[in-house]
């Protein structure tokens, strides 16, 4: 496993009970997952001395984050170890640009989009012909709304072209709401389908996501679904794959961007689903048969906690399973520094909005301190 | 924690969600637990040195098993650290006699017994006494059938005396089958019920577990949760308390075993329960407030994988996913030997037979490589 965050360490509760033994590259020696995966190392997933020691007899190498180098990736491959998702799919999560391409070229719905030149001057002509709103995204290592710009004329949008990256632009998609549809797949073809959810955001990061979807159109969720097990089919992802959707205000979903790994949007399935996200990415990239995604309860709601008034969480722990003792709490190991995904909590339940007003609940008081704004239990 | 086998282990799955960080006193350095917990250290627990220094600085000392000595306990208690359950809780999970004498002082409903003397003539006079059948237990250190003899008659007495353990005599009950009640307990006092559930045994091991208990007449259940709430509250247990039942074929209960830790009969709720009994003795023993311990199905089933016919459980796991996928499948990191737990299965859903089939053929196939016996899916 390369990358010792918060979904290594959730992976290693599935492969406890699985029987899985990992053996994972951490960032430093008390990173999350480094916690509580005994066999780590400390080394860098850039270099690959590192990523060829960790990967040593290993049957199989996958991922917290998809930031290794795809040349890397190629190289491991090389020498015999087996990356999965692999070099070829993996490229697809890594760069906006590619990722946007190949899905055209599938047919898949997408935004309108443009690669933009690295000439500043032919990428302001670029971007006249396409047309203001737009949004500017960095082709690679942007998350949580970290490289992506809204800009409305061209002096916003020198500002950006101003930073030198390599960018493409997207249509400003006029949207309802966002979706996920997420897939695990095997090397051997088999895939398994998880409800589409919805995603809500604040300022670009993950604040909470309901699952299955509400009042979800029969029709878009088969075509969120078709659209996930397209792409993991015709890509190659072995895994997990989360496809991050817009239902657009006139009815339609466009994909807006792909992950190759368990996602954020799924951690509700660790509380609600009879196969998590974490196991079920385990026995796919171990070519093992897939687990159904069936949800335990009609509804699950999952609450990101990020870092902010509260700074000992664990101490603020007594008080909301005091307040909130059904709250599934997931705590990071993480310092806690403003904004910062620390940790999420999940509550499962037969109606929506008792289930959203808990969650939410919970969330707040361990994350602030307070229940303010949230509804009463 | 004091010892590594698999219900520490388990317990690392509910610690990591928590944000709990254990550290491990491990009987070698590849047992079960330690497979899954970074801080550890190989000891041995019949050592007080090296039980002080796992403890160290933690706030509060729990434990695997109960074969702690309790001269040792009551040393770390001493000493300003802080088993859970205590010493004068644990003996009575420790020692059968001293147990059956207390339960008898609290009138809680027990099989008749005899503590019997350490010199064989008198025991046989006792014996006689008392009556034949009788079941003889060590009143220290049996476990899973080990240390109980059913003797018919004097010559079978003497055979069990001879063996020179400390013993207690008890009446062989007529019971129409076994239940257990399990209760989490804080210090602070408050106390969650769980389900009575159902454990069918076979050679004095725990075969499977059916929870909640089926057809269970509703003053027999609440009677069976009373008496784990009394035992907990007088015995002043903190942590997970499982007390085994007989139903009597004349419909009453009678107490048959009290272990002071997450239990056999409740590893269903890892998969069935809105908080498993791992999460609730982290909880209690760190005084955190308790979950609900509502199903989340109407029906649990776990069956224990024991050592069989497979020697590599992990190449089976592909073929039990296989044909069970939605069979919630625990390994133990152990090696197969001959009737060794090594791992179970839980399935949960709305129809018994269908579950308790589903759940018997996923283990069979683990446990046997093949499902003969087993009823068709």
């Amino acid at each position: 496993m390369i990358g010792g965050g918060q979904l290594a360490r959730m992976m290693q509760q599935a492969a406890i009970g699985l029987g899985v033994r990992i053996r994972l590259l951490a960032e430093g020696p008390d990173v999350s997952a480094a916690q509580v995966v005994p066999d780590h190392r400390v080394g860098d997933h850039t270099v690959l001395a590192d990523l060829q020691e960790v990967a040593g007899q290993a049957p199989v190498v996958t991922f917290d984050h998809e930031h290794v180098p795809p040349e890397h990736l190629r190289a491991l491959a090389a020498q015999g170890h087996v990356p999965r998702p692999g070099p070829d799919a993996l490229l697809y999560a890594q760069d906006k640009g590619e990722m946007r391409v190949r899905l055209s070229v599938l047919g898949v719905p997408c935004p309108l989009f443009e690669l933009l030149s690295g000439d500043v001057e032919e990428a302001v002509d670029e971007l006249a012909d396409f047309g203001y709103p737009a949004v500017l995204k960095t082709t690679r290592g942007g998350y949580d709304g970290k490289g992506v710009w809204v800009v409305h004329d061209e002096a916003q949008a020198r500002e950006v072209l101003a930073l030198g990256q390599e960018l493409i632009a997207e249509e400003l998609v006029d949207f309802r709401r966002e979706l996920s549809a997420q897939v695990a797949r095997r090397p051997s073809g088999e895939v398994e389908t998880y409800p589409v959810v919805e995603s809500r955001q604040a300022d670009g990061i993950c604040k909470e996501v309901v699952a299955p979807a509400p009042d979800l159109d029969p029709s878009l969720r088969e075509q969120a679904q078709a659209v996930a097990r397209r792409v993991a089919e015709e890509l190659d992802v072995t895994g997990m794959l989360a496809v991050e959707l817009f239902e657009t205000a006139d009815g339609r979903i466009l994909v807006n961007e792909l992950a190759m790994r368990p996602h954020n949007t799924g951690h509700w399935s660790i509380d609600g689903a009879v196969t998590s996200q974490f196991e079920n990415h385990l026995r796919a990239v171990l070519d093992l048969p897939l687990g159904p995604s069936t949800p335990l309860r009609p509804w699950s709601v999952m609450v990101n906690v990020l870092g902010g008034a509260v700074q000992d969480l664990l101490a603020q722990r007594a008080v909301v399973l005091d307040e909130v003792p059904e709250a599934k709490i997931h705590l990071y190991g993480k310092d806690v520094k403003p904004g910062r995904k620390v940790g999420h909590v999940t509550v499962v339940g037969d109606d929506l909005e008792d289930v959203l007003a808990t969650a939410r609940r919970a969330a707040t008081l361990l994350q602030d301190g307070s229940a303010v704004g949230a509804v009463d239990r």
